[in-house]
């Protein structure tokens, strides 16, 4: 179905160190605050797209929700590590967004993500992804410089 | 000064639990978690007395925002501890609401807080402490039972 | 298989109240803090036997750690809604317990989640559920009263 | 009094991004999620100088609890905000550091912060600031490059 085109396969990778509030007593990362750590590669994929969240909801109305996610917890992360979100579009359907994500330390994968995400319009209702956010998800991958998240 | 009334001491407790969530590396409650708490506790009195947030934010528009917070921390608290947030409220400005909190564990205070939150409208504009609100805060305290929260 | 047996069913239910700290500028609950509202939940059916965490990690040196979870977001909770955390153990293995957790409100389901939990020793290496912890897990349903959480 | 000698105002930096998790329902970053801003400012001023939280914990056995905080919110920040933690040194004691922190943007301070921090052993009792950090601490603030923080 032509909706569901597949992607060729950019990756968004972005930076980020482990701090206090990430922790647990077990001494480790809690484990919901790796979906914090998701939805900041999202959203710095979508900045450096030009979409910023708060730029397509005044412009469009329009927000992304999560509808299902999944995390494979392979390893933990302690304080002080630092990690690498990396981000790649799955599938872009019609109103959603599927999202494959790996939360790395020095190269291994310590928890795996499936991610869906809807566009909903401001009355909670699906909305079909903007054409032109679809068409930023839909470019080729750049071959350099590397489309990656320089600064917080 | 009439709109600085002091108030006739009226204490509001709140018991609650510490999970995994709230803890970090160190193996205590993580110290911004404990103004979470000291909200919760806060929410609970005012609900307590008919106003919780989302119906003052919807019949008036006005919602509660802090402007200042000053934390003492005596003791730690830790994984599975059973607290107590004491809430009094100090002195009831024209916008502004001035409490008292003290977090406790089977009596000793480990975390003291000073909190003063303001009225404010949706524009981020100061608004009068709503008339019946005041009524409420100003009403004498209780005899029994007091005014404890009974689930979370 | 003998370590796999399937459970009487017994479900754990836990009330709870959304607060600011829980959701996010979209106006619903973050939805990483599901997560957080179904481990208290963990937490309170063990506790409800006799498990409270901080003991069995005294006692035995073990903790859980969750391997898996997956979540299924079906509505949305917002500011001051009182909902209910379900758990019900859906299998026990040898250093596994298989969890099925469903998030409330007014009956209906806003969140569903499928849970894998870990027995881990202090150097992170799997161990067998403890054979009380396994006991009581398994022993028949009460019928009343119920095992529900009476305070937060 | 010569444990109290006063820096001579070094200032570390530390930029970051408002994301949808340090928000709330009034549309703002909660409050509480500012002492998180705050705290990896402090982390990173440390790191910075050669004292990561981690290595200070493994080889000297402290770690740093903060026994008093003040905040005072003079302004709001919202999703996608691009902040400034400004982190200076006020006073270093014998077993304390007291900070002057400033959370910006576009320069102009939006919460400003005093926080008391002390240092303590594995046996929560104070222990002496180390004579490595305080040296570090009191050397005269570099010209250029700026101590400020590159990557998350």
């Amino acid at each position: 179905m032509s909706e569901m085109a597949p992607m060729p396969g950019m990756t968004h990778s972005m930076p980020m160190r482990v701090y206090y509030e990430d922790t647990d007593a077990a001494g480790i990362v809690y484990y919901a605050n790796y979906l914090k750590f998701a939805e900041r590669g999202r959203t710095e994929m979508m900045r450096s797209l030009g979409f910023a969240h708060s730029r397509i909801a005044e412009e469009t109305g329009i927000v992304f929700t999560v509808r299902r996610c999944s995390a494979d917890y392979r390893a933990a992360a302690r304080l002080d590590d630092a990690l690498t979100v990396e981000t790649r579009i799955a599938e872009i359907g019609a109103a959603t967004l599927s999202l494959d994500q790996q939360i790395r330390r020095n190269g291994e994968t310590i928890v795996a993500l499936d991610v869906l995400v809807a566009c909903v319009g401001r009355d909670s209702r699906p909305r079909r992804v903007p054409r032109s956010l679809r068409a930023a998800l839909m470019q080729p991958a750049p071959i350099k410089p590397p489309i990656v998240q320089k600064t917080p």
